[in-house]
């Protein structure tokens, strides 16, 4: 006995209801609706009288909603028709005039609008977060070494403050790019009706303002059309959970034995039932596992999108629970690197130590004979031997004694002792370079970014 | 106050749970387990008892899962342990004994083979009933006459039979992907333990043969790693969604006034509430759109795959979701279009009208001029402009009388009104091609290889 | 003898070579080589002599390409790496030095980053030639009526004007986006060196300068790791390319016999040997086609950054020729769409006739009797009943004697014939409607719009 | 002064020319040119002189492009003119003839096909050798322990053959879908015509045994609109590099300094002028980033095809180029991979050290103390004590003194000495499993199988 039966389309009209997922947009379609309703009446469509006993319907309705009363009907199709149809019953008649002036294609594309809205700015919030998080975290290690790595290979040392800011760069042009798309999202369609506009002297402005709106669509038929604005959020967000595929990547592979980097929360790790230091990196390698959805989700609205005619198509209906998905997704994932960022160790003295690897110094070690006077392919072969020999003595160059040095050079003295993972580091003493210098000037910089962009939202 | 507020993730542990959606595996779960125990219970690994008791205990929880009265908890994460908990509540201490030699990760493979085969037989299913519908209808099209088109542009006429028997070839490479994909997929994993294997004496021959896999796989740590079975599904999928998005945009298209070539039936449209006769697409609208989700099923878990090292990656839990839905959508598709082709009426008419077109003869009237011996040049010129009459006189260059021909050339006689779109049609008579000869033979094969399939599975 | 054999890789490190396509960055890379050889010597860190020399030989390099005598050598496997070559032929030791403080990972970057803006630059040109065709196109067509569709049925007539600039709507985000994206293209990565900054006292600021850029970028770790620039690209571009996929899809739906809306000028067609009047719309459907081509360069760059840890890994140097690919497309598909759309002729009689479709004013009819007192129940039976017979008569409704009209009921009167297409479509007078005076308002927003771009860039 | 100048589409035919790319295809266009000629004459539809004049034509131009003496023309837009127009330049009158019964539709569907053919064919033999060089590096290292890995956490020891025998299996699937995609290549359009068939008595089946297809197309329509035997041959290379882009990453983690397993054969590493042991694993990484590039590829042909309404529309010509490159980047792919793990060595001392890593026995020692009388929490705590002190001494659990142990738990004895890697590896003696048996028993199987897929193909 399969379980499809019981999944079987007998009623096919399923296919076509959205209420089982578009309820989530029922706050923003009521806060939508108030503000038609006040201007249908500000504007004498209909009576102060009709408006006032629809907005307290619908406020009915959102507690309703709000405290799991409200009964969602499939016979209704969408969200809309399941809150018109429980105004009726509430209001009676003032109900059927709320819809004067408006068609579902407006409506929809307005309350989604809100919703994208509202995405963002949980998003930006979350962000914001995660990169106070990388600050504080940098804060605390603007002394720690450990190999900066190009090729996975070990290639100069750096701070690990250095590194975490790194990905508070990246996260910075995340919530550039969402604020541009807020621009583009933050435009009332309402007042397009089905498709040509409406014959009713509506006052747009005054619902845009009543709603937050920054403008009005300027062109009916494309403002039912588009999808732009939820596309653009995708996209935003495929950046956006990339990048935290790449710090996920990194904490999985230094809380690997082999690298022996990081120790993760134990909060953040599923264990093993009979080693206690075994912790699986679940959460990082979820997040990681999760930038494919948000990708599946950016390419198949794309997809949906190709090749339609104007002006709505029902194709169109395809774009919410992606967008849902990603929204959910993204800030779980947001959230969850920074609680484990929070609760994690770093192994300050393995990085330190990987950071002393002779095979990240060697060329400082070159470029020390060279500086004494011997040709460079000289140079080169003498430290090439060094570091064979170091790497049997399992010692890094640095710490080979001096009389050992004199006997591959006698150009070597004390002053090779100055060649440290710190020295080499420090050196690099540029804007954007890793230098403690730089490095607490980065910190500075960073923490006046988060100042001002927490006050922008 | 923002809808997010209530879906903040305030207990980070939800990121990990995945019974929201892998309870669907439950039926198959049991299946296995069940038959994990007796084999135990068989190779004396467990007793007769502890198997007995366990065979009896998941039964149970398969019945109380089916008539919904089994409680699903977030707290045992998914639904390998919700059903192992409620097992222990059931019969106590051998409930411990069904997990002897098996992981988490062989069993969840397991599941999903046995889910993906079930899912693959019900699409074969639905494929099968789709094509026996377009082949009854083109036995009843097979004097229809319409104009084939290339770059929407009407090209040579052809018979609606054969019009429809493009699908069918289409569906039918469907269903023969889908059967060598079921290959692959019914390899039992169930054995391969962690990762490394078991240290018990299992007889995985005989499970698989008790749970109806054909083999059993060949290494234990592409066992646990590989996901080639839902990728391949996924992929078979999206080629099938893509032919039904082409089925419907042409059941968009001749729907519209401007082609007025199909009436769909009305339980597959969505009405306006003044125009009785306005009827909007949405079911063949609905199966456009849904193309860019299965699509994005695709590339979400090709994107998840990429890169990970062996074995067991927490990222895998990835996998369903995409799954789950693309099986769902496509089966539900598949069953719309064919509801929807059965209940729509073709407009014979004017199909047969447009199928006259003068653009689609043309050739032919060229053509028989050659044959009477004018160079082609000057015979391309004649029936140009015979062309730019008729569109004029806004009939077919076939319905010219004679006497008008004759002025244009005098090499025009009687015989050329055995140009028809019918004669046309009809000389286009080797395998493959539109004549109603071999149309006739296309459904009788049609039909022989519908019988055949039928039988397979 | 299979074409393969000439392919094989028999000289495999033909796989890691990329300047068989990363020469097209040449121009970009010897405009930053020149300005960093500059500012070298500016800084004292290299001599005058060796600067001037080194600006001297990259300029006659340049100049070499330009002009096809350069021969890219696949031995020094990238663009860097010829041009190096190349220099040290010409000018000697002095080409050693132009490589201090630089490195092959903040280079590449640096030349990617302005060819992108170049890009950018070039596109929004070519926006906003395609969105004053729109306009011009709009200007001549505000009389025009045509069915407004949704669901590609008759829904409401609009003017064409309108519905042209929906699509000015459209190209006008994409401009916005590219020029949000540009901003963050435009910093300049250049002093990152390799992964942690450079040990030479650098001025990046005058680099920055010298090259445009706006800003430096603020961490080198990132700088490196970073091509989120492209991706920003290729998502804007992917939005675009959808646009004109649907402006395409009209094109083809409306240049088929069925529309007859439109005749596309014969250069952008391609026709049949026998009927002049045959018109393939080639140019379009390549377009559409093309969506897919840049849809699949996002997925593929998004695909190839997931996961990465830090900083550079080699997989980046797939980034290239996906988005010189995009570029390339969507450049020669907006010139394209440019070019048809000025070339092409509207057939206005019949859209006019469409636009009187009974369909698309029965509203306006049964509205008409509501307001005159009938229920609206019986007023929609009535007009149904009219419509009906409308279409046996194969006439609109409006065109019905009202002698007709009173038999089905007394409330018709002369005034009736009020009701037009022109009257339907000019009542719905808000902003973003279709009516003549908003259409007029919006072609001269327009029109501001077009100078302020034109003027930005 | 932009590059973009000279890009420009000043003639905007270009958009429409494919010979830049689909000359590839030319031996297979030329191979089915000479059948059908041979064909016709065969048929008494031409006459037996005009055949032989157009095969030799048709022989003499192959010749001409494979010695690169050819001239490609833009303004023959495609392959198939470029060559119909050569050929009518060498023989005359009779080149016309070719054309006969055939169009253009079906003739590209044809040569593609055979085009695909070969791709699958080179790309099996490919596949054969990189699973040979597998076999035989496992047959090198039956006695090679490392830890096997979940969750990139080490979990327990299994045998580097079996190891690499996971990624045999892979590309065994990868082999077993190229084939049966390999069956619904080989079907023979030829004869469909442009879209209905064709009016002339060919011999269909003559044709398809001339160039080995094993069957012919079932319906005109569909036969030239048909794209599945591409979508389906890049979603099987989808698989492939997916699987190639785990073992690239395996290559990468295990060349890391950290790991440390493999050494890479310096012909596959690029180097540093400073340190030789310093090698960044460019091949393999530049392998991972390839994946994108096929993924890409694939989501863009989905994309195309997408809703497209019967039969052929333009859009099908965006299908070659992503076609080319996949078929030539997965070979590559493949090849590098095979000589690159030819050229490796595995450090199996590093190896063999890590998989005594006391975290992979600790519940070995729990089961012996179990099994000696002692209550699994209570075993569970003095192994977690003694992994605790092993990490302190930095050695493994298993080289602790007995007298060490017995301070732990008096339960102690000699035999647990008997708990080793390789005897927890041995212990999973089942099918599948990682025990030296069962991996002999692997390698002999594979090597038959590899023998059987040597000869189908």
């Amino acid at each position: 006995m399969s379980e499809y039966k019981t999944h079987h389309y007998q009623n096919f009209s399923d296919y076509t209801v959205s209420v089982s997922f578009d309820w989530k947009l029922y706050a923003y379609d009521i806060q939508a609706s108030i503000a038609h309703a006040k201007m249908l009446s500000n504007q004498n469509i209909i009576t102060h009288d009709d408006s006032t006993a629809i907005v307290s319907g619908l406020e009915l309705i959102e507690q309703e909603i709000n405290e799991g009363k409200f009964v969602w009907q499939a016979k209704y199709e969408d969200l809309h028709m399941n809150i018109e149809a429980r105004l009726y019953e509430l209001i009676g008649d003032p109900a059927a005039k709320l819809h004067t002036g408006r068609s579902r294609n407006d409506q929809v594309a307005t309350a989604t609008r809100l919703y994208v809205r509202d995405a963002i700015d949980s998003l930006l919030s979350c962000i914001n977060e995660l990169q106070t998080t990388l600050v504080d975290l940098a804060s605390n290690h603007t002394g720690t070494l450990l190999p900066g790595y190009t090729h996975l290979q070990r290639a100069q040392p750096v701070f690990l403050a250095h590194h975490l800011l790194a990905y508070f760069e990246m996260l910075d042009r995340d919530a550039s790019r969402f604020k541009d798309a807020r621009k583009r999202v933050n435009v009332l369609p309402l007042g397009s009706g089905a498709l040509a506009g409406v014959p009713y002297p509506l006052n747009r402005k005054w619902v845009a303002k009543e709603l937050g709106f920054d403008e009005i669509t300027a062109n009916s038929m494309d403002a039912v059309a588009d999808r732009d604005y939820i596309v653009e959020f995708l996209a935003s967000a495929s950046l956006c959970i990339m990048h935290l595929s790449r710090l996920a990547e990194e904490i999985i592979l230094w809380s690997s034995s082999e690298f022996n980097f990081l120790q993760i929360g134990s909060q953040w790790t599923t264990g093993s039932s009979i080693m206690p230091q075994k912790r699986n990196p679940d959460y990082a390698e979820i997040t990681r596992g999760k930038t494919g959805r948000i990708y599946g989700n950016l390419i198949a609205l794309l997809t949906t999108l190709k090749g339609l005619p104007l002006t709505y198509n029902r194709d169109l209906q395809e774009d919410k629970q992606g967008l849902f998905d990603t929204h959910t997704t993204l800030l779980a994932a947001c959230e969850v690197m920074n609680g484990m960022l929070k609760d994690s160790q770093f192994n300050t003295n393995r990085m330190q130590s990987a950071a002393e690897d002779s095979s990240l110094l060697a060329t400082d070690f070159a470029d020390y004979l060279v500086a004494k006077g011997l040709p460079f392919r000289e140079a080169h072969s003498i430290v090439s031997n060094l570091c064979d020999l170091a790497a049997v003595e399992k010692i890094s160059i640095i710490n080979l004694p001096l009389d050992t040095l004199l006997e591959f050079s006698n150009l070597f003295s004390e002053d090779i002792y100055e060649i440290t993972p710190f020295a080499s580091a420090s050196s690099r003493d540029l804007t954007g370079g890793t230098s403690p210098n730089q490095v607490l000037k980065a910190i500075a910089d960073a923490k006046k970014r988060l100042g001002v962009n927490n006050e922008l939202h």
